[in-house]
Protein backbone atom coordinates (compact mmCIF):
# COMPACT_ATOMS: atom_id res chain seq x y z
CA UNK A 1 0.00 0.00 0.00
CA UNK A 2 1.50 3.28 -1.34
CA UNK A 3 -1.29 5.28 0.52
CA UNK A 4 -0.35 8.79 2.52
CA UNK A 5 -2.02 9.56 6.04
CA UNK A 6 -1.51 12.51 7.98
CA UNK A 7 -2.90 13.98 11.42
CA UNK A 8 -2.28 17.44 11.50
CA UNK A 9 -2.57 19.18 14.84
CA UNK A 10 -3.90 22.91 14.86
CA UNK A 11 -3.45 24.61 18.22
CA UNK A 12 -5.51 27.50 17.53
CA UNK A 13 -5.07 31.09 19.95
CA UNK A 14 -7.10 30.71 22.99
CA UNK A 15 -11.12 31.13 21.67
CA UNK A 16 -10.32 30.72 18.20
CA UNK A 17 -10.95 26.98 17.88
CA UNK A 18 -14.59 27.61 16.47
CA UNK A 19 -13.52 30.10 13.80
CA UNK A 20 -10.95 27.75 12.57
CA UNK A 21 -12.88 24.72 12.44
CA UNK A 22 -15.26 26.89 9.99
CA UNK A 23 -12.25 27.76 7.91
CA UNK A 24 -10.93 24.15 7.93
CA UNK A 25 -14.11 23.13 6.58
CA UNK A 26 -13.73 25.82 4.06
CA UNK A 27 -10.46 23.38 2.85
CA UNK A 28 -11.85 20.10 3.41
CA UNK A 29 -14.69 21.31 0.51
CA UNK A 30 -11.95 22.68 -1.45
CA UNK A 31 -10.39 19.48 -1.64
CA UNK A 32 -14.28 17.92 -2.45
CA UNK A 33 -12.95 17.86 -6.08
CA UNK A 34 -9.16 16.67 -5.65
CA UNK A 35 -9.32 12.65 -6.64
CA UNK A 36 -6.03 11.96 -4.97
CA UNK A 37 -7.70 13.21 -1.00
CA UNK A 38 -9.73 10.25 -0.17
CA UNK A 39 -10.18 11.57 3.68
CA UNK A 40 -10.01 14.81 5.09
CA UNK A 41 -12.12 15.26 8.10
CA UNK A 42 -12.02 17.95 10.34
CA UNK A 43 -12.35 17.01 14.50
CA UNK A 44 -11.86 18.93 17.79
CA UNK A 45 -10.03 17.36 20.74
CA UNK A 46 -12.59 16.44 23.03
CA UNK A 47 -10.80 18.27 26.18
CA UNK A 48 -9.70 21.30 24.02
CA UNK A 49 -12.05 23.30 22.00
CA UNK A 50 -8.54 24.85 20.81
CA UNK A 51 -7.39 21.57 19.36
CA UNK A 52 -8.05 20.78 16.28
CA UNK A 53 -7.24 17.61 14.47
CA UNK A 54 -7.31 16.89 10.75
CA UNK A 55 -7.38 13.31 9.29
CA UNK A 56 -5.74 12.94 5.87
CA UNK A 57 -5.75 10.13 3.84
CA UNK A 58 -3.98 10.44 0.01
CA UNK A 59 -3.47 8.35 -2.58
CA UNK A 60 -0.22 8.80 -1.87
CA UNK A 61 2.42 11.36 -0.68
CA UNK A 62 2.52 12.90 -4.25
CA UNK A 63 -1.21 13.79 -4.48
CA UNK A 64 -0.75 15.60 -1.04
CA UNK A 65 2.15 17.85 -2.09
CA UNK A 66 0.31 18.42 -5.14
CA UNK A 67 -2.48 19.66 -3.22
CA UNK A 68 -0.34 22.18 -1.51
CA UNK A 69 0.49 23.68 -5.02
CA UNK A 70 -3.33 24.42 -5.56
CA UNK A 71 -4.10 28.58 -5.42
CA UNK A 72 -7.08 28.31 -3.63
CA UNK A 73 -5.88 26.17 -0.65
CA UNK A 74 -2.68 28.63 -0.54
CA UNK A 75 -5.13 31.27 -0.18
CA UNK A 76 -6.82 29.64 2.63
CA UNK A 77 -3.25 28.33 4.22
CA UNK A 78 -2.71 32.30 4.49
CA UNK A 79 -6.09 33.18 6.05
CA UNK A 80 -6.12 30.32 8.57
CA UNK A 81 -2.45 31.97 9.94
CA UNK A 82 -3.69 34.59 12.17
CA UNK A 83 -5.59 31.91 14.12
CA UNK A 84 -2.91 29.01 14.99
CA UNK A 85 -0.66 29.21 17.30
CA UNK A 86 0.72 25.56 16.62
CA UNK A 87 0.93 23.15 14.40
CA UNK A 88 2.38 19.35 15.02
CA UNK A 89 1.93 16.92 12.01
CA UNK A 90 1.73 13.13 12.16
CA UNK A 91 3.01 11.03 9.00
CA UNK A 92 1.85 7.63 9.09
CA UNK A 93 2.17 5.41 6.56
CA UNK A 94 -1.24 3.60 6.49
CA UNK A 95 -0.95 -0.24 6.01
CA UNK A 96 -4.62 -1.36 5.98
CA UNK A 97 -8.35 -1.75 7.75
CA UNK A 98 -11.69 -0.82 7.66
CA UNK A 99 -12.05 1.94 5.04
CA UNK A 100 -9.47 2.37 3.22
CA UNK B 1 -23.15 15.36 14.37
CA UNK B 2 -23.19 12.51 17.02
CA UNK B 3 -19.91 10.62 15.52
CA UNK B 4 -17.59 9.69 17.79
CA UNK B 5 -13.68 9.42 16.44
CA UNK B 6 -10.08 8.13 18.28
CA UNK B 7 -6.51 8.20 17.27
CA UNK B 8 -5.02 5.22 19.60
CA UNK B 9 -1.17 5.50 19.60
CA UNK B 10 0.02 1.79 20.38
CA UNK B 11 3.35 1.85 20.98
CA UNK B 12 4.89 -1.71 20.56
CA UNK B 13 7.84 -3.14 22.83
CA UNK B 14 11.07 -2.48 20.42
CA UNK B 15 10.66 -4.67 17.80
CA UNK B 16 6.86 -5.56 17.68
CA UNK B 17 5.59 -2.97 15.56
CA UNK B 18 4.89 -5.51 12.96
CA UNK B 19 3.54 -8.12 15.60
CA UNK B 20 1.69 -5.81 16.44
CA UNK B 21 0.22 -4.27 13.05
CA UNK B 22 -0.53 -8.11 12.51
CA UNK B 23 -3.27 -8.02 15.24
CA UNK B 24 -4.75 -5.30 14.86
CA UNK B 25 -5.29 -5.84 10.89
CA UNK B 26 -7.33 -9.05 12.44
CA UNK B 27 -9.28 -6.65 14.84
CA UNK B 28 -9.68 -4.25 12.00
CA UNK B 29 -11.76 -7.78 10.54
CA UNK B 30 -13.21 -8.24 13.32
CA UNK B 31 -14.91 -5.23 12.80
CA UNK B 32 -15.59 -5.31 9.40
CA UNK B 33 -19.57 -6.75 10.20
CA UNK B 34 -19.90 -4.02 12.74
CA UNK B 35 -22.31 -1.48 11.07
CA UNK B 36 -21.40 1.41 14.19
CA UNK B 37 -17.73 0.90 13.38
CA UNK B 38 -17.37 3.63 10.11
CA UNK B 39 -13.54 3.62 10.12
CA UNK B 40 -10.41 1.37 11.36
CA UNK B 41 -7.57 2.27 9.69
CA UNK B 42 -3.84 0.52 10.90
CA UNK B 43 -0.58 3.20 10.48
CA UNK B 44 2.50 2.92 11.24
CA UNK B 45 4.31 6.18 11.94
CA UNK B 46 6.63 7.62 9.32
CA UNK B 47 9.69 7.80 12.00
CA UNK B 48 8.97 4.88 14.27
CA UNK B 49 8.31 1.44 13.13
CA UNK B 50 7.28 0.54 17.24
CA UNK B 51 4.57 3.68 17.07
CA UNK B 52 1.19 2.18 15.94
CA UNK B 53 -1.93 4.77 15.44
CA UNK B 54 -5.62 3.35 15.04
CA UNK B 55 -7.98 5.89 13.11
CA UNK B 56 -10.96 5.00 14.47
CA UNK B 57 -14.61 6.82 13.06
CA UNK B 58 -18.07 5.40 15.09
CA UNK B 59 -21.51 6.25 14.63
CA UNK B 60 -21.58 7.14 17.85
CA UNK B 61 -19.48 6.83 21.20
CA UNK B 62 -22.38 4.24 21.99
CA UNK B 63 -21.27 1.77 19.19
CA UNK B 64 -17.31 2.39 20.13
CA UNK B 65 -18.55 1.63 23.56
CA UNK B 66 -20.51 -1.63 22.39
CA UNK B 67 -18.16 -3.03 20.16
CA UNK B 68 -15.50 -3.26 23.70
CA UNK B 69 -18.45 -5.80 24.76
CA UNK B 70 -17.51 -8.51 22.05
CA UNK B 71 -16.16 -11.70 22.76
CA UNK B 72 -13.70 -11.97 19.82
CA UNK B 73 -12.68 -8.48 20.57
CA UNK B 74 -11.72 -8.52 24.11
CA UNK B 75 -10.35 -12.23 23.58
CA UNK B 76 -8.07 -10.29 20.65
CA UNK B 77 -6.56 -7.37 23.20
CA UNK B 78 -5.53 -9.97 25.90
CA UNK B 79 -3.51 -11.16 22.65
CA UNK B 80 -1.84 -7.57 21.77
CA UNK B 81 -1.20 -6.53 25.95
CA UNK B 82 2.18 -8.68 25.68
CA UNK B 83 3.34 -6.98 22.73
CA UNK B 84 2.21 -3.25 23.96
CA UNK B 85 4.48 -0.79 26.35
CA UNK B 86 2.04 1.83 26.43
CA UNK B 87 -1.32 3.62 24.76
CA UNK B 88 -1.86 6.76 24.43
CA UNK B 89 -5.34 7.87 23.32
CA UNK B 90 -6.84 11.00 21.74
CA UNK B 91 -10.66 11.44 21.58
CA UNK B 92 -12.24 13.33 19.31
CA UNK B 93 -14.89 14.94 18.00
CA UNK B 94 -15.80 15.34 14.42
CA UNK B 95 -17.18 17.87 12.78
CA UNK B 96 -17.40 17.45 9.04
CA UNK B 97 -15.12 17.34 6.35
CA UNK B 98 -14.26 14.70 3.17
CA UNK B 99 -15.28 11.41 3.48
CA UNK B 100 -17.46 11.39 6.50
Amino acid sequence: MNKFAMYGKLTAHPGQGDALVQMMLEAANLLDSAEGCELYIINVAEDDPDAIWVTELWRDAEAHAESLKNENVLALIQRCRPLIAGVEPVKLRPVGGKGI
